[in-house]
């Protein structure tokens, strides 16, 4: 089996949700595409290489004088940091997975798809609804005309934490830093996810809000910082196929936590996805359930079966959709040929920025805005 | 016990609806505000009279010349002739009930609610939603400031019945009988509901569907009858108050025939309607369920203890909230002072039904419409 | 239509719900076998006459010389009086319609169940559960097959409310006026359901509890009363067929108010009944929801399309099941041949009785206690 | 760190869910008790050694003769093959940790229990409902007095898998290799969870049926095996604090994998272990949820703050169990205090075992069988 001698930069929360996944995955697929050797950890905490099993531990800022040594770049660091990162990997021709937003904005990110492609070099991010078959199924499903042509559709992921006022300020909450809230961190994917389920944005109209205005500093709790990005948003939209519907993104929804719901309406019928079962639920225009009569041939969801971690060897549905991203990254950094016809490259991350970019556009001004459809690069 | 003459103009649906109520009450109350005697029934079946157990059957163009004897007049009729109803009833200076929507417009409904309350007749209509306690105590508890201040609101009412294309054409399809499609039959319910517990209403956008866009006629199921009302529509509005929130009404969602939810979110918590256990749940900041914990002294609240059945009497949410109503009516019939700060007379159905025109003017221009503000008549 | 003179026994809880019943029965169906005349109401309280709209009150010891006048005699009362009141309607050759328990043990209730048909008197109970059409769905599907062999089941019904021990003594709670307690005020239904679905009984085994032992008196509660039922009961039961399950039923359990489930697991597949949605889940070997692929042709499934309510004029669960149990007995006393294979007349709840006295023996000498199995009377 | 040698004996389905919490410890915890070195994995294939990257591959057969060179022997083999890698484990000095059920019947556990302890070795087995907090809070909130008197409880852990025929014979179908069936498999998790909240057993009667009664044999699928353990088991229990219960397990409930139900009803209130929500709600004899109002200090529950997954780093409820388990294990193993008042030992594992050996013998004589209360060894 090929190894792939893996760096790693920042060990934050989601860091170690990836770290996890490259740990876990010789147990959670009967095969795997790579052995991963834990070479590099880019940390400012020199004992992280220790605690989590890698090889050295190196600052972020040596990561282009030594990427060439490892074979991968995974980037979990903030936001604004992305870009030095993915350029450093870019240039040293090492093959980059970076998380979400790859950068602050679309047009940012778009320009970043730009090089990595011209150098042909493996990029790819962690939009990981991709990943997840029922989401698949769900596209798979609209796009064989089950539920008619679509009239309306869905997308909601609440979270409740933020509205504890007492929270410290984060990197998360300044605008500079993040390029903004809960639609760059809840809404990217969500935005994503209609994009493949239900089609490309024509318009968009968004209202956001900030609900906690400011928030005590870390270390210094009685002094105040300033939070400027939306801990709640909501966008109307109209997509090329002439249907509208509703994204809903939201940090502070008391009561709320965890909420997800993705569902598409059609003029013969529906399909929803249901997170808990793990499935595409297909109602047809007698609102009979009919999902277990549903029989699709189609290569995404084919794909999944193979590279989403069975039931059986579940991590848990967050870790669960990582590995099965990483497994689609590690197989195309061994030459694998995974048939996944919609790899989250840079540049698909870019055109659903650019969509957010769109809705940040319409809370600014109340207008509706435009969105540019993707184009080839 | 005083008794009531009954007229009830109508006996279709939703007319066997209040008839049954009108007819169990003495076993849903405790004690009831006056005596029902079937008196007339207006309808062009004159058997109607023996099945509905009425003194007589009449016409429902005989009303003007009739009305005199009886004490109150239910209208239950297709939505394009109540006005003509209404209108004899104040004539005769008869109490009118009446269904909703009054009119085809609020325009117009505001109109008779003038020549009402000018006669000095007491009328009330279906709105049936502001006699749901659940609903009662939500907006109490908004008003209270236990959620802080409103962010954001939700209404939604789907069902998914008319996505049969074989479901034949009728007066509720067409525009000039009904005024409007769901977003007049179940949208005036979101929208009132919205008034009564997070506000009034600064403007409006809206989007709306007709899915099947014809169906066969009655009787004639070769010949197809043009659909020209809305069977979709969802709204954003933006309330006084500074919060924005969605309404969604639908009769072709498939799969979701029933959904309600009425939620609202606010800077210190939430509340949402629970139909299933009757109750509002309201959510602290920190996602704590703190229902049992609220104590309301809010007279609308305290007086539905009364007047709606209680839970051992219960004859389903449908009839017990028609059952609140009628009561509410009756005890007005008979001088009673009930307390309830919020009866929904013509008056209060025109202004909510003034919103819905500006919904329906919004879907038909693709601009946001301000709406007019309720003024004292 | 056929006037039918009725004579209600009895006004308290069960008796208004049987009273709403019949007053709403020609809003609920399309047609009503009888002309339901509200004649003579049998109370203690004169006044009940004027308040339900009878012709007259009565008191209850007038039963035997007056009932010849009405046409049936519907029994409310507490269940310790119900005895007289059925041999003074079966005396009088009056059909008699009886709440459960008729009386206080199977061996009575079939004693007088003997004096009804051998007086060939149109003889009912109020078993309720047998009228849900989902309950007849289930006992069909069992009978075809559908599920394989029976492999065990499980029926609950539980409740709250007895855990207050502020709440005050009643007859329900006394052996000597009442018969027993959860067992036979809500073990009745579950056994009698269990009998139709999956089986006639072989032998059972019983738990008890009395978790309130003592309550206030009535206007007194400052004295104590001796509660001697049951407000728990356990029972594992062995069916003709083979099968073992288990029935529950408490007026005691904390946070399980109106828990209801019925479901029954075979070599094949399960069948449960759900309340909510008002069907028959049945699920394969697969565990894939097949419940819209099972067509029945059974007689009790298709009579219950027309005998119970239809969803749109449902007056709530409750109500449903009393209308249609109503119904048919109303339709039998116009002599209509209703085609129900299984009118739960007094030899039926009789059977289902001594079941739940086999329980209590059970319960009290903790021995399995075989039951006799029904016989042709 | 410490680091610890790990032998991990099979590698099967649990043996790789014990591999990836090994694996991903050191992310799932903010500090771990020990470093664990993938040394020796004892396999029959040689090429897990590289699969799951430890050092060498050995067979079964050479624990005894190569333990010595390992700080910890985990044992995940099939059943009856525990007992030599136990013994083998004690007579070496190596700490043992090993899968449930220890052995094949409660005796024989209690015996190797006692070799264990009288040679002071570390041990412990996989009963890890012990380490959700959920039921950690459930055992505290009864102990605390908070519901009352224990009256009733009901433990339910249902699947449906093998209800499939064609599904192949296993060692887990043969008495000989497993020890029994679901009542073995799923039951021992059940019995220890309601010996921990609920209370010690007195007595059982149990009832077990074996719905597939033969399989094709793996490789030669025309041949037939039989199978000699139960599918299902249904246990009636009274404990020594008087309360009566129900266990239920089953791999042949059709529609209900995956369920699995805790609850404990008392004199005041119940409890119930919500496993979605991770949490033990409580309802007061008001059925209120009070579960925000109780305060629980209690050493287990405070234990499992630190032993236990948070929820943002979950690997799913199995993982996190048996990270937990494990956890504790590792920090006995470096002489670490953990301060949990209840691992799981041999010898708990044996008096959890003993239970169910009653079960068996009840379901084999059709009597009520006493159990031997647990005695210090």
């Amino acid at each position: 089996m090929q190894p792939i001698r893996l760096g790693l930069a920042g060990t934050g929360f989601i860091g170690r949700i990836h770290w996890m996944c490259y740990r876990a995955l010789p147990g959670m697929y009967a095969e795997v595409p790579a052995r991963v050797m834990f070479d590099t950890v880019y940390t400012s905490h020199p004992t992280e290489a220790d605690r989590f099993e890698f090889s050295r531990a190196l600052p972020y800022e040596s990561v282009s004088s030594t990427c060439a040594r490892i074979d991968m770049l995974d980037v979990c660091t903030p936001n604004a940091t992305h870009r030095v990162l993915v350029e450093a990997a870019v240039a040293a021709h090492v093959p980059v997975y970076c998380e979400k937003p790859v950068d602050l904005s679309g047009e940012l990110t778009l320009e970043l798809a730009r090089k990595a492609d011209d150098a042909e070099i493996l990029n790819q991010t962690a939009l990981v609804y991709r990943f997840l078959p029922a989401m698949a199924a769900a596209r798979a499903i609209v796009r064989a005309g089950v539920i008619g042509n679509v009239v309306t559709w869905r997308a909601v992921l609440l979270h409740a934490s933020y509205l504890n006022t007492q929270r410290a300020m984060t990197w998360r909450l300044s605008r500079k830093e993040s390029g903004g809230g809960a639609l760059v961190d809840l809404g990217l994917h969500m935005v994503d996810a209609v994009r493949m389920v239900a089609g490309e944005f024509e318009a968009v109209r968004c209202v956001t809000r900030t609900v906690v205005g400011e928030r005590p500093r870390t270390g210094a709790p009685d002094e105040m910082s300033r939070v400027d990005v939306d801990d709640w948003a909501l966008v109307t939209a109209d997509l090329v196929n002439g249907s509208t519907g509703t994204i809903e993104v939201s940090r502070v929804h008391a009561g709320r936590e965890g909420t997800f719901a993705f569902e598409v309406f059609g003029t013969k019928g529906s399909v929803s996805v249901d997170l808990q079962r793990g499935r595409a639920v297909v109602m047809d225009a007698a609102s009979r359930d009919v999902t277990q009569d549903i029989v699709l041939n189609d290569p995404w969801v084919t794909y999944l079966k193979t590279a989403f971690p069975s039931s059986k060897m579940s991590m848990g549905l967050m870790c669960d959709m990582h590995a099965a991203s990483i497994y689609t990254f590690l197989d195309g950094c061994t030459g694998g040929d995974v048939g996944f016809p919609a790899r989250p490259t840079l540049a698909e991350a870019g055109w659903t920025h650019r969509v957010v970019d769109a809705c940040y556009q319409s809370a600014d001004t109340g207008n509706r805005v435009d969105v540019q459809r993707p184009q080839a690069s």
